[in-house]
């Protein structure tokens, strides 16, 4: 077997056997295959596709290429969520102590910001304090004693996914929807979860730009979850303007505090009342119906702030340090009219570029700078108000770049619905 | 502009324009594209093609990468040759003096040996003395002098397809006709000649695997020709066996001398004749008949052997010291009836592993090993009547694995045509 053949084969468009595969990602892992083969591989593979059996070949031999994580000291049915990424995505936040509150225990594991979107590990850590590395063994003993723990995923979770994916965001061939499958469902099923809920987001400012090929992604990641008795449930969302107000480290906490409160944002709110409900209703085998019930009650109640509280305690956070930048400037809308569009790729980019110092060694984020819109889509906004506030360090800032951001016009056009599909 | 941008455009099949592919040649050639990403748009290219503009554009591109060579100093029409290799093509060797020798000038440049086809400096360096490597000067003078120089390609002829080309092999993107087309004529382009004669080599054997190929192959190279007034013919020869008996550096350059005598094989014979007679039709502008009968004549009335002396002399070689090994194993076959096949293609590759030995520092070749092919196809052989002969050095031989590389029936297949078409 040669590394060259299996390239020829799949430029001809020809199906890879498990063999084949498995060939193809321990010879990477170890060197023997270089990167600029995989990536001739990896772009036939973009264009040419992979049928169901190359896929499930493919998640099997990537989830077994690094640790599989044993939460089987944790009582009860454990159920995961992720999503594909957005912008002012903070759902996780606010997810995990909820659905805890609710009785159905959550060891989450997330990644850092990727490309224009966020990260959850990212936005913990604007919590001063807060430990995002626990080892195994605490992880575990912290879910079973509080119901939720929230960590960043280990190095050695699907590592060939990891050295793939870094590959793939370097040759453009991320655009995939069986390598995004594969990517997302090899780490979710090494990380030990028995269920999972995954947020899908469509839209200009996620991966998956319209809605036919989220669903065809949604419907993959449910067969491969099948293949190994792991229910996985898809929600579609939309990603055409920011989930909530905040998008910023240390601000998207704050906001994911006051959704926590029961008064966050609408979208978010929403958001989180769907996808909590499903990891509820699978989590206890109870209705969607009940479980909705418990989980606006605890958003009410107080309960589930109150597991956050705990949350953050147990991870040495403290909640009453979580600083913003207090440099803070008010930009105002030039025009009256509806809001039609907010491009929330755009926005996620400036932020990035606000708050990431790539020094010799290192990157270093700053979590207090960010935005916080004043408006969103079908909002009304006057000539001189204030649209949208920004959250400075020593960065400067153009705000006709950050106004391009916004399209106003005299009418409103139909509004898209926040959930557009349950697949399951 | 930017790379991924690029590979995102050529991976949903648009067109690149000018501006991104001088952009990709030069950032690949300074370093700053990477060769992952070189590769990745690469195999994007072999899958979803490339149109006219952009393969005129490529050639132009590439041609323009390093040395563009002044011929203008030799007088008269200067007719280049070039042949996409084959197992036994030692068509070059006899073609340059036999051209010479009829008054048409000839400067050639030419390789090395490239996968499992030999190459003519390898060939030409198994000739004790002789020198492959003319200055720029050397070699118009030579050519001025006795009509004709054999030299090795300088380092910066089109070093963008160089740096490519050794991509291309490693990453199995090698298999695309316009890239195919692009790297030939931009350094043919780059050689300084006024007119080109390529022999595309059609069979298992060669790396246009059938007719269909090789014609837009031949079609695309007389269009770019065309676009620098460069007249352009492409011969379509046949290369599901090996040309001639002999396979091998220095046996490859006794079989030339014996055809330059005109005691040598029929096919090589033939395709010689054939090339010679384009080459001095279209550098004497005269018709191709007449331009037939000075060539058989020079090869019958010894003007080309002595033309070949002078090209051997006046590069240092001795014609009389062409060693080759003395341990020869002679293998029978075991089999009675007419030869329907020969695997060129692999007793290409058993040659090159007996030829070549790789050192830590450089690549030795043992000009002196090789085969002689007692048999053709279409011959009756008998059991345990010799089929080819094998110049050993030190090597192990397999003789099963060199006798499966014939294949011996009781009847005749329709034999297929040495030329099977001429396009221009």
């Amino acid at each position: 077997m040669n590394i060259i053949d299996i390239i020829n084969k799949k430029r001809t468009n020809n199906p890879l056997n498990y063999e084949e595969l498995n060939y193809v990602v321990s010879h990477y892992l170890n060197g023997e295959i270089l990167d600029c083969q995989m990536s001739s591989l990896l772009m036939a593979i973009v264009i040419n596709g992979m049928n169901d059996e190359e896929i499930f070949n493919l998640t099997d031999i990537m989830l077994n290429s690094g640790d599989i994580i044993d939460l089987s000291k944790i009582k009860g049915i454990k159920v995961d969520k992720h999503s594909t990424g957005g912008v002012g995505d903070k759902t996780t936040l606010v997810l995990v102590p909820l659905v805890a509150s609710c009785g159905v225990n959550v060891a989450k594991m997330s990644g850092r910001s990727l490309g224009h979107t966020g990260g959850t590990i990212d936005k913990l850590e604007s919590i001063s304090g807060f430990n995002v590395n626990l080892q195994n063994e605490e992880f575990v003993k912290q879910v079973n004693q509080i119901g939720c723990a929230l960590v960043s995923q280990t190095a050695n979770l699907a590592p060939a996914d990891k050295k793939i994916y870094a590959l793939r965001d370097m040759t453009a061939t991320v655009e995939s929807i069986p390598l995004i499958a594969t990517s997302i469902m090899s780490k979710k099923l090494a990380s030990g979860v028995d269920k999972i809920v995954i947020d899908v987001k469509v839209g200009h400012a996620a991966f998956m730009k319209n809605l036919e090929d989220a669903k065809t992604l949604a419907q993959l990641m449910v067969k491969i979850g099948q293949k190994y008795s792991k229910e996985t449930i898809c929600v579609l969302t939309n990603m055409e303007e920011p989930l909530g107000n905040n998008i910023g480290n240390s601000l998207e906490v704050l906001e994911s505090i006051d959704t926590l409160n029961n008064h966050g944002p609408e979208d978010l709110t929403e958001l989180v009342i769907t996808l909590a409900s499903l990891m509820v209703s699978i989590g206890k085998n109870i209705s969607i119906d009940d479980a909705k019930k418990q989980v606006i009650e605890n958003l009410q109640n107080g309960k589930a702030f109150e597991k956050f509280k705990e949350l953050v305690a147990a991870q040495n956070g403290d909640i009453n340090n979580i600083p913003v930048s207090e440099h803070i400037v008010s930009i105002k809308s030039q025009k009256t009219g509806f809001i039609t569009k907010i491009d929330a790729y755009k926005l996620g980019m400036i932020e990035r570029n606000m708050n990431t110092k790539f020094t010799e060694n290192k990157t270093l984020i700053d979590p207090t700078v960010g935005f916080s819109l004043n408006k969103k889509v079908g909002d009304y906004v006057l000539e001189n108000e204030e649209i949208i506030k920004v959250y400075l360090n020593d960065n400067n800032i153009n705000v006709k770049e950050i106004l391009d951001c916004f399209e106003i016009n005299n009418s409103l056009e139909n509004e898209l619905p926040l959930i557009y599909d349950i697949i399951k």
